[in-house]
């Protein structure tokens, strides 16, 4: 057997290649400001770009990183621009990009204690950490019946809330026998779209997710939820589900949790909230009061992936009875039992979750934590939604624009007064310019802009900007239409 | 506002750490081997030596190194270690370690076209590259009506694939009205935990999964399957969903596609084939047969971060019938709306799984492909099924262990004559020693030794003296049980 031969990068060339990468990103840090945040080109040009066929013989890294110079890069939106106010803000930091490297490295499996004690510890450990830094409600720590893991995605979280539900309220005949179409899900009509997706795949049935009206301020209105359960129960159905939402997607709405606790605690029902953008901003205590209510929730979760600094994938996703959602998603071949498990004093994460394999994801936050510390997370955190409520003000002192509704955090929405046609027209110019990029939602069937704020290296100056460019376009078009 | 403070790590600083980490990643690939592959840490060990508190105001890197070292490494199961055998390989390679950390430090989504389309557009084409790769059926092509994605785990995507055709057999009613109770699902008796996981998770009950017999070398039983479909279709059930594996987990047994697909072509059920370890062997032409009969499949999957140089997570998963997929998965928000999505000349991958975000995992194999080659992705698979095959005849030619079945590819499975208890205490004792780590599995009811050969760096060496210790142990075992 050739032993001598390989083609495996050795520790010298990973240190030489990886030194270089490091450096490539770094310079990425440095110029992603002065890159067009959305790029032009047209579906099929990049594939058009690379060589049909696999390379048969393997190809120097100096080639791949040119590649990606001159191919890749021009065909990616970089929502790591200060300009970048779309969706939501999917920030990130050194620190956890690092974080993800050393995971690379490391690549061990997090899926079982016996797997790697050490990841399976750290995750319980900062998601214990996490429940102290956001005050959440202590039935979420490690300590109590509950406890917290990381998914990948809310999503996920929310999928794997409603199964430990569907499972609860059928005493696991579901499991068994399979959903029987009367299991009922409750959600607003602002909550996002992956609620009505975990309905779907869990079996419930579309026609069993019922969307509960929500106020002027776009939260869910409790007294409809209450209405809502009564009936199907009358109607012989198994109300079993309610998702609230702390943050929706389109407006930042933000669904009163001690109303909507009462209700789901009184009909013994699963309330699982969704924070995921939002949640972050419990690390202030002057935001906390998003999350009144929450200790009458059964689950929960907030994605520092998308305002902490973390890159993605990063959900926390909190039980306050974790036994429901072991038991709903467990099963033990015997090619994964071992001591530990058998013990009975360790946390097998592959049983809170969809995948059997896991990350090391756990690295990434310790590093975040770290580095910046409760301090630098809060001051962060303040200035991103101090930078929000000012633009809100020019919004709304602006004889043009109009502000959909209060924001409560660090999402502005808002509309020019010329009308639906008039607004996305400067909404295409805007993210067209390449100079910054927003997205869109529909707020009572009116075309509005989301301007999320909470970039790592969004400043004053990028927000005045944005706001000097929405102006400067909407009197061009205005123009253009009084020729 | 005080732009001027900021807790965020500059490129500057970057630089420097990013280079010391990726140093540190260099020396533990040079010690890895060194290192006892399973850890001596007692649950919760590892949480006693982590301070209670997160911190309140950041630290510095050296501290987190620092800890690295002294906290977390001695709690780790080295997966990278050459003397690792077990599970499965999930070995790892310099390209992809740096692929990961690109996408880290672009922190760019995947989830549409439009939110980066190179992300896109390079994941569509690395997976087209690995049709032809494998030579995997043209169906699978995006050319084609079919189509690769990368999911998470071969987990996600059997459950991918089981709502697929949970919607196809019930016309999408189940996706409106929810399961009832009639929709069954058949695998191996043999087959990963996945698939019963899977089927609790849709709510089909795992009353309706029929677990198939297998034949000697544990692969599925064609009649028997076709029996039950018949036996079940007859009482008015609906038969949806065939899982075959290539290469099952306890034993790397082949399920014959061909007649199954025969059988589930003819009956109108969706057959899925997971090769989640064993698919990568079809990079060498002699061990395609693996896959024969793989034409007749609805979708497959293999993952890359199992035997393929790729860390964690990359699965590939390819539909024959991409519209099947991403009608029971597709919900079109308004606030995802975008010109390139209504044009319908875009993949949008968020239609392919159950999360919504995504990131660019699809940069890691890009260079994995690109460093190896096929060429040297071939050669060291090649070397890993050698290692094995070598080892099963040492075991074979042995007077005190048997083979528990001839082994297809690059997993041995074997026990010692002395017997389960006996073979069981040599577990123990070769795990408990560091030198190497090895799982179990139960076949025909009898305790067998699991050696998956595959990890990057194992060698004839490693092999070699895991087998010299096997045989000291067994006999240290025996001549204890003389005294």
């Amino acid at each position: 057997m050739a032993e001598e031969t390989s083609y495996h990068m050795t520790p010298d060339e990973f240190r030489r290649r990886g030194r270089e990468l490091v450096d490539w990103i770094a310079d990425y840090q440095e110029r992603v400001a002065s890159l067009p945040v959305f790029p032009k080109v047209q579906p099929g040009e990049i594939r058009a770009a690379l060589p049909a066929e696999a390379p048969a013989q393997g190809e120097s890294f100096d080639e791949v990183l040119r590649d990606l110079e001159e191919i890749i890069m021009p065909g990616l939106t970089h929502w790591q621009s200060p300009n970048f106010y779309g969706f939501f803000p999917s920030n990130n930091s050194g620190p956890s990009i690092l974080g993800e490297l050393l995971s690379a490295g490391l690549s061990v499996h997090a899926m079982m204690w016996s797997t790697s004690p050490a990841a399976t510890e750290l995750e319980t450990h900062v998601l214990d950490w996490l429940v102290d830094l956001l005050d959440l409600p202590d039935a979420f720590r490690s300590d109590s019946d509950g406890g917290g893991v990381i998914e990948d995605t809310a999503s996920s979280a929310t999928l794997c809330a409603l199964i430990a539900a569907r499972e609860r309220v059928t005493d696991f005949a579901s499991n068994d026998d399979g959903c029987d179409g009367r299991i009922v899900a409750y959600t607003s009509s602002q909550a996002h779209l992956s609620v009505e997706k975990a309905i779907k795949i869990a079996g419930l049935g579309r026609q069993n997710l019922r969307l509960i009206d929500v106020d002027d301020s776009f939260a869910m209105r409790p007294e409809h939820l209450a209405q809502r359960i009564k009936d199907d129960r009358e109607a012989g159905l198994l109300p079993a589900f309610v998702c609230a939402t702390v943050g929706t997607t389109a407006s930042n709405g933000l669904d009163p949790l001690h109303e909507i606790g009462r209700i789901c605690t009184k009909a013994n029902v699963w309330l699982h909230v969704d924070a995921a953008m939002s949640g972050t901003a419990a690390l202030c205590p002057e935001f906390r009061h998003i999350h009144d209510g929450l200790e009458l929730a059964d689950s929960y979760c907030f994605n520092p992936h998308k305002w902490m600094f973390t890159n993605f994938d990063c959900d926390c996703f909190y039980v306050a009875d974790r036994a429901a959602l072991i038991n709903a998603l467990t099963i033990l071949p015997e090619y994964l039992r071992n001591e530990a498990t058998e013990s009975g004093s360790v946390i097998d994460y592959r049983d809170w979750q969809v995948p059997l394999g896991r990350r090391f994801r756990a690295l990434k936050l310790w590093f975040v934590l770290r580095h910046y510390g409760a301090e630098g997370l809060c001051f962060h955190i303040r200035q991103h939604i101090a930078l929000a409520q000012e633009f809100a003000s020019w919004v709304d002192m602006s004889d043009d624009f109009n502000l959909a509704v209060e924001p409560p955090l660090n999402l502005v929405c808002f509309w020019h007064r010329a009308g639906d046609e008039f607004t996305k027209q400067l909404h295409q110019r805007l993210n067209a310019s390449g100079q910054l990029y927003l997205t869109h939602a529909m707020l009572n069937g009116r075309y509005v802009l989301r301007m999320a704020i909470g970039q790592t290296h969004t400043e004053a100056k990028h927000v005045e900007h944005a706001w000097q460019l929405m102006c400067a376009f909407a009197s061009d078009l205005e123009a253009e239409g009084l020729e």
